[in-house]
């Protein structure tokens, strides 16, 4: 599949690894392909800058946001939240028109210092107010509670762990769950939760998921959701 | 122990019957006593209202808010989030002064429909607004991401998952466990996250238990928390 990740952070090089290695065809998309591609050392989290990690992925192409997307069947938002509208716009909205457009930004607000808080929470959410924008797009939400290496590699957790799926579309949503497989994930554990406005009550475990990561001192860990009986009456 | 449970509804109830079942004395603290005595037929989860549930559980004492929690050697807060900083005002700051609160209460926010949002979320919580208006207490969050009946009968739900412990106070904090163990939590499935302002992560996802519970049309669910490895350099 013609697959577009937008962004080129940690959680964008991370999944275009995993799907070029699943034999799709990745287009990367950023704002500035020669600034992007000219990122020498480290890059924020201690991975390699993007220039620096793409001598090592040549096979994965690298185009504006609006390149890309016009090239992917299937596109996926990895940029930083706070920019992500931004980036859509630029992305274009005939670009992403009728195609699905997997959502795995959070609204994380750093501006008022750590721990960070939401800009967008409670009565709405980032994923609605993507699918608002974009109202002839298929937003799914999905894999955003979660380190970026956990999104592709599963068994790092051990046993039974959740992924959540919010989205209008159930194409869509199939069309996620069968890439989720892919991936690595057990059908048991990829938990619809309904509709996109469910992206309210997944992004809002985003706070609680950094500070599990505080006490742990490491992001590999996952939610479970572990369901019992009701109890005979 | 003494203990006061603030708070007559379902959760109330529920608490208040486990802590005399394990041979505590237990007072419940209402706004009213002839009135809640007087509440018969069903509750508004269709359990007994509290008249006709205290029929059978006599041996629990029911007071006012001031009463019992002048009792209490240990007070837990069974009221309604909307309702609770009111109902700790009537229980009275010389009642509760240094002694361990337990909050089990939720902000949730009935007024704009189904399903609830919260009235205090993101960078605040109830759980920190209560330590704010009584400083010398010791207010411990806990229990509150799960049905009542689960709090006390953790193991409706199969294997481990997980129960959360927010509060600045570490020997508050151990009381507590304490207190969960005696309810069947195993040691290892109790996460204590740090200070109350952790609160506001927990009390955060009250949201998506309120999704999860509509998806499975039952509230016998509960969140685990699965931690693996970093993997391998």
């Amino acid at each position: 599949m013609k697959i577009a990740v937008l962004g080129t952070g940690v959680v964008g090089q991370t999944l275009a690894e995993k799907l070029a290695t699943l034999g799709h065809d990745v287009t990367m998309g950023t704002r500035d392909v020669a600034n992007a591609l000219a990122t020498m050392g480290n890059g924020s989290y201690g991975q390699p800058a993007f220039g620096e990690w793409h001598k090592n992925h040549a096979n994965i192409k690298v185009a504006t946001f609006a390149d890309a997307a016009a090239f992917g069947e299937f596109v996926i938002n990895a940029t930083n939240g706070m920019g992500t509208l931004n980036a859509l716009e630029h992305a274009g909205h005939d670009n992403l028109k009728n195609k699905i457009l997997l959502d795995v930004s959070n609204p994380l607000d750093f501006t008022h210092g750590m721990p960070p808080s939401l800009w967008v929470s409670n009565t709405d959410s980032l994923g609605e107010q993507i699918q608002r924008a974009f109202p002839d797009t298929k937003v799914v939400k999905s894999l955003h509670t979660m380190n970026a290496y956990l999104m592709v590699n599963s068994s790092i957790v051990p046993g039974n762990h959740t992924v959540f799926l919010s989205g209008n579309d159930v194409e869509a949503k199939l069309k996620m769950r069968g890439l989720l497989i892919t991936f690595g994930w057990k059908d048991e554990n990829i938990f619809d939760l309904g509709d996109i406005t469910t992206a309210r009550g997944t992004e809002q475990i985003l706070p609680l998921w950094v500070r599990i990561m505080g006490t742990l001192q490491h992001p590999f860990f996952n939610f479970s959701i572990v369901v019992g009986r009701p109890p005979a009456a």
